[in-house]
């Protein structure tokens, strides 16, 4: 016998189900409310797929192998490229803007660490054919009306959004050559998670004087679109993207999701495929990883998928959100004890109790009752251990009582259509 | 750019998805009814786990391959194996009988035909620590239960149930050797795929006359239980199988399917596991691969988890259930157009369209908007286009229109606590 679940994958006994039953209802609530439909790809695909968007260094990360027809195969580590193929293949028929989500359970086969298994589910949110901010506007308010539907505020969670076109143009002010951007956003990625005096180093081994130093280090910290205008409103590059922003940001108050956003230049997404406004969501206390990371992408389907269309989209994972509920005392689990439990006083009286059983369930309650004869007092026992609410008594003159089983209180009652009355 | 899924493998575009969505959803919601509750394993697990059941011979059937850390490791093929690591794990600590149900995909790598393909996803339904028919009967109503909430009647789809040990004694009686029976459950197990005179001789092969091989075939025929009373109920083995069986259909009546089942011997199920009654769904006509199959397994979770307890399952898959549906004009899609259009005159009034949508979307409903202004004409024409039922025009005298989509009816609203009034 194989002793457990292989390391970083997780077995979901029915408590743990019903707690991601939970999470991922919630996403598809949420999700159905701003009006994006399901669908879903193959857990398996061609690994090209991926080498294709990621290079082959990603190979190393992956459950990958040559099936028996001798294809080179991977275990989908991330849902994007299915998407884009999906897309592109029906791109002319597809009503736009797409709105489309899933909910894969993903694979990457990484070294193990908190919040890190090799298997998670991941909430996929995407949009097409929208090149203007209301998309971006909507595409945060989904993440965000999700952890408000969670039962978290915006003191437990911050959106932090940047521009990655806003940056590149303050660079440009800055006299940062245009070759030298993807180095500085590199810097700027990591300058949470270093000294400041080795980002300063790293900024001016690119070749940047220190006020241009100084600049940067200087938008990396709070920032507002006000400020920003006053230093550099001058510059029409960077007028026109604050002006876009500042729609962005009052389209996210019209949305009633403004309270949770800040704006936060540090906000880079390692990824390189972004190309406008990404954020992430971060629990307030910094304890735990994004929680949620995404953005624009415009440029991705081309390249993946030759369809020339703007896209946007976020994923959001049950592992990190689910340690943060958990932390917060608001992880609740969908509810599984049945409606009923039907029990027989007399064991001759299982038959009736089983068509009293069966009719109740194709009313629609949850009903269980005792499979082997036992005593009225033993029924009503393994009820209460199941957590159903209510017992039905089948009695030995046959009327049937229902009796709460939190209060003890009885009464008689009927059945009629399939419901007790 | 890879072509497209691989071979065997499909894309759930929206459409398919709701179809699929309103499958599992009517599998979930007849399980629960049951009191079953849900639970789920890894997609990947150690290999061993299903050669230990099934032998080597499985793998080439498997996706199988050697993962990064050297693990010996295959995508799941079934969902039993799991299960029982699963209960043997916390054998002690579950509440009995256990009853859990999984809606998992699996893989298997098979040339492909028609209602096979190289995943499909699969309801498994098991009930663990019960011995007596009465579990037994319980399982089988919930697969009848299933196809009866998918719009099918008992003249669409028959349940067909034999009793592997009922078929022993009576192979016994017949003066089959104990260790022929195998042998014979084999033939009878082909019995409907190939010539009968083919079967005889298999028969013959193994060593029994003429009198037992007609017998036999007489067994695989149209029988009764009071028939096989009359033909065998002196023989003591015999007779206590047909009492249990007896007990069983009349629980299969007082669950109220009892008219959808029909005792046919010829029902031995491949697997080699079976310990009791099994049984198979199949569509009336005869035209579709079976729908459903399971039975009792008393010895497995002993043989896989070192657990000895009765226990009893059924599987039913998504792809001939699917095509049998179609087939009936009876597959339903889950509805995924959004509840409520916003829409605005004024291009100006964008801000307002948002702060209405994302209150109704608060209140619960699915709000879809123009997200590039476009004139009301056209913002109606592509509610209609999306299926939206009424659109909600903001005025620009800011009053609120709830316009019917399909009638053109309208009529002055006003919004109230995130709903429409």
């Amino acid at each position: 016998m194989a002793k457990g679940a292989l390391p970083g994958f997780r077995d979901f006994y029915p408590q743990e189900l019903a707690e991601r039953a939970y999470l991922l209802r919630t996403w598809r609530d949420v999700a159905r409310r701003f009006a994006f439909v399901e669908y879903d790809g193959p857990p398996l695909e061609p690994l090209e797929l991926y080498t294709r968007k990621s290079g082959e260094e990603i190979v190393g990360q992956l459950y990958n192998f040559v099936d028996k027809g001798g294809r080179e195969v991977a275990l989908r580590p991330e849902m994007t490229p299915t998407f884009a193929r999906m897309v592109a293949d029906k791109a002319n028929a597809l009503r736009k803007p797409v709105r489309w989500f899933s909910v894969p359970q993903l694979f990457r086969y990484e070294r193990q660490q908190k919040g890190r298994l090799r298997e998670h589910f991941q909430l996929n949110v995407d949009l097409v054919g929208e090149s203007d901010v209301t998309a971006d506007a909507e595409l945060l308010a989904v993440a965000v009306e999700i952890v408000r539907a969670l039962g978290l505020t915006q003191n437990d969670v911050r959106a932090r959004v940047s521009d990655r076109r806003l940056l590149r143009a303050l660079l440009g002010a800055l006299g940062v050559p245009e070759g030298q951007a993807p180095a500085v956003f590199g810097v700027i990625d990591k300058i949470e998670r270093q000294p400041l005096e080795i980002s300063r180093e790293k900024l001016a081994a690119l070749g940047l004087g220190q006020a241009a130093v100084d600049a940067i280090v200087g938008l990396t910290g709070r920032v507002s679109l006000e400020r920003l205008r006053a230093d550099y409103g001058t510059v029409p590059d960077v007028a026109e993207r604050l002006a876009d922003l500042e729609r962005y940001f009052g389209y996210l108050r019209a949305l009633g999701v403004g309270e949770w956003v800040d704006l936060d230049l540090k906000i880079v997404r390692g990824l390189a495929y972004y190309t406008g406004i990404v954020f992430e969501l971060f629990d307030a206390h910094g304890e735990f990883r994004a929680i949620c990371g995404g953005g624009r992408y415009d440029t991705l389907l081309e390249s993946l998928g030759g369809v020339d269309l703007p896209a946007l989209g976020f994923g959001m994972g049950d592992v990190v959100l689910g340690e943060l509920l958990r932390k917060r005392g608001l992880m609740h689990a969908e509810r599984s004890a049945a409606d009923y439990w039907v029990a027989y006083s007399d064991p001759a009286q299982l038959g009736q109790a089983m068509e009293l059983a069966g009719a109740l369930r194709r009313g629609g309650a949850s009903v269980e009752y005792a499979l082997k004869a036992q005593q009225l007092g033993r029924q009503l026992k393994a009820a209460a251990a199941a957590g159903v609410p209510e017992a039905v008594i089948v009695r030995e003159d046959h009327a049937l009582i229902l009796k709460s089983l939190a209060s003890g209180e009885e009464r008689t009652v009927r059945l009629r259509e399939g419901r007790l009355v």
